[in-house]
Parts: C-alpha cells; sequence; structure tokens
C-alpha cells in the first residue's frame, strides 16, 4: 500500500494508538496520522496540542504525516489519495462499531477500504476515556502512555 | 504492501472469499490464496479440486498465486517473505476466533500481522458450511458462488 | 396478529425502520408506528415533523396507523390492545438493549409480547444517529432514506 | 398471522421449547411444529419419539400441529403457506446463528420472515443438549422439561 | 476471603445488587459495600441518600460494612487491606467493560483481584438507569427493587 | 472461602490454567483442582498423565488439592463441602457458556455459587485446544505452558 490514513481523536494519543501507527506503517509508504476535528465537542486537549503530541510520539516512524481533517472521512480520504485507512481492534464493543462505520464509509466511496489491526497484546484494553479517568484521580498512568504525554496529562490535572 | 497471504480451506471457495481476495489485491502486489492441508479433516472437495476451482474463478485478479500448505500458518509465512495474512471477517463469533489466532500467531511469530477486512454486505453472512448445507438439499445456491463451483457442488451432491 | 405496535424515536424514519413496517404490516390487520415523545430529549426533528414524515413515507402501506405517545410502552400497549411490540434487530449491541427491554416490557405487563424482524441486508448497520452525522458533513446520504427524508436532511443542515 | 412454523430438531423438547410455543400460538391461528429430520445426525430420540412427546406436552395448545419435514425449511415453508418461521432467543452466541439463519433463508426465499421471541426468564439459559448432559448423570432435570419429557429421559438413561 | 468491596454509584440501590451483596457475603468475612463519589456525575440520590438505602436494605446481612469513596478505586482497595474486588456480571456488554476495568485495576495494583459472580436469574437484566426510566412515568417496579428503595423513587418522581 | 474447586478438564493444563490457579489459591484456603472425568471424549492425555502434570506444575501452591471427578459437578461439590466453583474467563464466547452453566449448576443446586476469574493478559487467548493445534505441527509453545507441559507434549506429538 502506498498511502495509509489513521484517523481518530487521539485525545490523547497513546501506547494502544501508537502501537497501530508503527504496526501499519511497515505496511505502506505514507502514514497519515489525521486527527478528526470535532466542532461539537470539546476534548481534554486542543486540537494543536493533539498534533503536537503526535508529532512527538511518533517522530521516529519514516513515512508518517500528521494532520487534521473536518467533515466526512471520505471527503477527506479522496483528497489524500489513499488506498485505505486503518483502524485498531480491541474487543468486541469495538469490532460492532467499527463494523458499522466500514460499512458505511464504503457506502459512501465505493473504494474505501478499512483494514483492521490488533494492538499488543499488552494494549488490548486501554482506551483513552479510561486513562483520563485514571489520570484525572492521580493515578499512575506511565504504563499506559508514553513519557511526554504523561506529563501533558500530569499537568492538565494539577 | 508486497506479499499478502490469504489462508483458508476453501471448501469450496464462495463469493464471500472472493470479495476479500479481490479487495486484498488492489493492496498488496502479490497476492498468495493458500489453500491448508489438514491431514485429519476430510473435506467435500479434494485439496486439488479445492485448488482448480480457486483457479479458475480468480483468473481475473493480476498478482495473485494459489498454493497449499501443511503445518503452520507462520512457518508457510516465513518461507513466502510475506507481510501481512489477511481475514475476512463476518460477525462477532467470528471476530473472537480470528483474534485468537492473531494473537497466536503473533506469539509465534513476532514478525506476522494479521489485517482483517470486511466483505461487502451481501457476502456478510456466508459460509462454505451453510452453502453446502444448502446445496445438500438442492437449494438454490447461484447466489452465493461463482457459476463454476454451484456447478461443482451440484455435481457432488448429485 | 390484529395490532401490533413499532415504537421508536424515527428522528427521523430511514430505511431501515421503513422496511421493518412493511415486514410488519404483512404480518397483521393493524401496525401501529409510534413515536415515543421524549421530554428530556430535543431530537433533530420535532414530534409533528416526525410524524409527517412517517406519514408520508409509508402512505402505501395498508393498514398503517401513526401516532405518538409519552409515558410506558406498556400502558399505551394495554390501551392500543395490541397484541404484540415488533422491533428491527441488528447487530448484537442491539440484540442485548432490546434483550433486556423485552425481559422489563415482560415484566411489567405479562401479556407483552415483543417479536423481533430482520432488516434487509443493505439496512443492517443504518441508525438514525449516525444518517444524521453523514448528513450533517454534507455527506451523500440517498441511499438510507427515502427522498422525502433525504430533502428534509438537507434542509436542516443546510 | 394465520399460519407460522416453528422449526427444531426437539430432541427433546424442553420447558424454553414450549414457552416460545406457547407464546407464538397466541400470535397465529395455526401453529405448525415442524421436528427437522436430519438423516446425517442420530439424536437421542428417534424421530417418532420425538413427535410423540410434543404431542403430549402441547395437547393444550389450540391449533397447533406436529409433522416432519426433510430437505430445506423454505421448501417446507413453501408448501404450507406459512406466513412467517418463529425462533427463541436465549443469548448472543444463538442470536448470532439464528440472525445468519434468518439471512440466508430470506435469500433463498423472499417471503420467508422469521420472527424471533424471547423465552420466559426461566428458561432463557435451556438447551437439549445441556439437559441431555444432565440427566446422563442422573442430575434432577424436573425444572427444564416436562414431566412425562423427564420420565422419558430417565429411561434412556437407565 | 476475609475483605471484599463492592464498589458502584447504587443510584438507587435494586434487587440485583442486593443479590450480588448476599453471595458474595457469605464468601468472606466482611463485605465493604462503596459507594463511588463522583463529583462531575449527579445522580437521583444524594449520597447520604443511598447509604442509608443501602444501610437500611442490608441490615440482616452480617459483616457487611458500608462507606464511600472518591478517587481510584485501586487507592480505596489499598486503603482497606481488602483481598478482592466484587462485580455482578448481566450481560455481555457489561462483561466487556467489567474485563477491560478488571484489566486497568490489575495494571494500576497487581494485587487487586476482580472476581464476578452472576446474580439471580430474576435480576439478570435490571439496572438502575432502567429501573428509574421506569419509575419516572410511574410503572410499577415493586419487584426490582427492595420496598423502601421503591417507596424513596416513587417519592423523587411525584 | 474455605474450599474452592476449579473444575476443567486440563488437557494438558496450560499458563492460563495455572494463572487461575494461583489467583484462586489467594482467596481460599483449600484449592481443589478437579480433571472431570468425562467417559465419551478421550483426550490426548490419559486422566492419570493430566493429574500428573498438575500435580509437579503445582507444587509450589500452599492448600491445593488435585482429584478427579465424574459424573456431575453439583455431586462432586456437595461431597467436597466447597463454597465456590472458579472459573477462567478469556472472551465473550467463553463468557456465555459459563454463564449458561452457572445458571444450570445454580439451578441443580442453589449453593454452588460460581466465581469467575480474569487470567492475566499474557494468558487471556489461550486454550488447549490450540496449544495442542500448535505443538503437532512442531510449533514453539513453551510460552504458553510450563516446561514439564511442553516436554509433554513435543513426546506426545513426536
Amino acid at each position: 500500500m502506498k498511502i495509509v490514513i489513521y484517523p481518530g481523536s487521539f485525545d490523547p494519543i497513546h501506547n494502544g494508538h501508537l502501537d497501530v501507527i508503527e504496526r501499519a506503517a511497515k505496511l505502506c509508504d505514507k502514514m497519515i496520522v489525521a486527527v478528526a476535528k470535532n466542532p461539537g465537542k470539546t476534548g481534554l486537549f486542543s486540537t494543536g496540542e493533539r498534533l503536537g503530541l503526535i508529532e512527538e510520539v511518533t517522530s521516529h516512524i519514516k513515512g508518517r504525516e500528521i494532520t487534521t481533517f473536518d467533515g466526512l472521512l471520505v471527503d477527506f480520504f479522496r483528497e489524500t489519495g489513499a488506498e485505505a485507512v486503518v483502524r485498531g481492534l480491541r474487543a468486541v464493543s469495538d469490532f460492532e462499531y467499527e463494523f458499522q462505520m466500514a460499512l458505511m464509509n464504503r457506502n459512501l466511496l465505493d473504494d474505501l477500504e478499512t483494514i483492521f489491526l490488533v494492538p499488543s497484546q499488552e494494549n488490548i484494553y486501554l482506551s483513552s476515556r479510561i486513562i483520563k479517568e485514571v489520570a484525572r484521580f492521580g493515578g499512575d498512568i506511565d504504563g499506559f502512555v508514553p513519557p511526554i504525554v504523561g506529563k501533558a496529562l500530569r499537568e492538565k490535572f494539577s
């Protein structure tokens, strides 16, 4: 594959995301990490902060690009000339939703192929939501996020 | 991706398989359809018959190769120099099993990446087992398999 | 069956709903499409707009009635003299919730039987929520809703 | 609904089946309990014994008919002039399989509508397989099957 | 087991909770029912009211203690010297979330063991959310909660 | 808890089982590992071999007992005076079956409480069946079973 898009909200990026990025990057020439801008939803980190964190923790990955998109993924997909969208799968509930999105996106654009990767076992249950919950109460999140993200989370909640 | 393996028993190949092969072939240079030889299990079709049917119904797909393997998928994977194994996902029960196999295979060979594709909606519930059940009782299977496979099934059960 | 109720929020009605209505209507004499009024939740469309859209897209269905209800489904069920409630099933997550509601409703009223129908394959992943998301960003929703609903969605988001 | 078919292997009929039969019978004029003859599978009870047990435990249900069928359900469905097939749903794994069968049957015959009912809570986990396992080891199965079926099971395993 | 914690929001306690408490209390010397204080979420009942209701309906259970905690469960767990956390399992969607939390908690504290119990069949589908929905519309909730909780719910919604 | 039973076929014992045994042993005084003798099913290892392997790999666990049982678990449970049965949970499909068994066993004996533990993440996908499949083809199973079990598996398949 030449170009692959990894879309998400990345609020913030964690080890499960990073794992998918590293795996997917090996399978393509260019890997676009695309932060979805959702006007109706304010996250913990601003879009700029999210991009900055992704930038730093993925700097070792060859051929990765980081950007934002708003609107529909299919429109962004078309513009980039990507061949596939990549998503990580964690558990059954994930699968249901991802399956639905993959079918919907294919209906909107027949060429949009979604490929799913399984993250490493130690990352199988991670989610940004649960990590933020732990960080909010001062829990130790060092095993779940890169150090710089851990630092950013601690600052947000201090 | 340069080389991708699509392993399975293909007893026989049906539209859901074909769908995955066509989708995966677009994402790589060489697509190896690999029929698993299982000494302990006799199928409806012999390995030779399965290969023949796959050969015919995939002749329009550029860069596809058809072969058999026995033993472990990881050993076959290593020999071929493939970058990834591709599997189609249909439903939750599928996902559970596929997830387990993907984790096991990665444990056996760290480089074995499994990527999952979602088949077209009209193929989402197909399985060789259910198609054979319908064919056994003379049901109309023309919507589920390529014509030559339908003919082969009818001959088996006549 | 004489009378069957199809309750929902229908915000707005889509092809998956319509599919269930058409299938259920064949199995009963009177089919009541009942829009649940939820005082605590404002939808995209007002109750009046929802009723109007359902009215127009189901005008070809013999024996259908359209109404609203507030409060508990069991109370509404009792008043109408219905024999069963019908619901469409899409996927596992759906099933869990629907199963829970069916058991709860039966506990509240022993005679309230819930029957589940499977929508057509092309409608299996549809939901009002996902359609509204696509419409919000100007995506093409013509394959998912009747034309008049598509028009109404475009007007809401223009 | 005028005619509804409840197909199954009923080896033997248990309280969960009986529950579905009673619920479905209220929703139609004629309820056909249809024992599938599967030439490749020998059950604990012969087809004749199964029919006899069903006959006895459903004698209180108005408008029920008991019969066997072999071959495809769709062919039997067509012959009977039924409007729907009814199935009980117990749990997620059930649902997956039932969903697949419902879609396959509809593909084979567009008019074959499958409707699902939820059994009573006390029957939600029952299956003929698990009941036979318990009976085989002399466990008390009186809460799971009608008395006459319990007697028949004890005789089989004595 | 000496000390076991049963954490939850208990807004309000219902028969499914009570069932888990009774079952778990038999397996340990001290059973701590711990109401999680969630500063960001206002419930129907205040923390004080919740404690009061739990107090009354569990007064027959030997060795039970009732308290609140805020912050992370792992921190509370450490302070109490408990050996395990107990949780009730109802359905698949439950299981997914509970599984994720159990793995996360173990990652935060290796000694935190989560044990799961299955509630009685009649309580399998109960949740505080669904009970509150029914009570809000004047539905009969007497089969789902202890009498004193039913009274409290009716007062809240009168 | 005083006495807990961990029933299974253990054909052979693997790291996932061992993990559950170690976790459960901390929560009780006596931990009975009980190998189910199933007259109708021949395993890879004889009952004697299974007991021997369990014996060796659990010798470090205080208060563990190893035995066999035939017939129903409830009968064995009654004889031992155990307070609970422990089972490991791996994935959703597991959960369905385990849930069904837990409810059935409680119906057979009201006092039979089943408690579920979550194995360590590295053992989450392990099963005896999949390990035997890998071993049969000469795959490296050292990460999945204790060394002595690995040796026994290699001998069986050499």
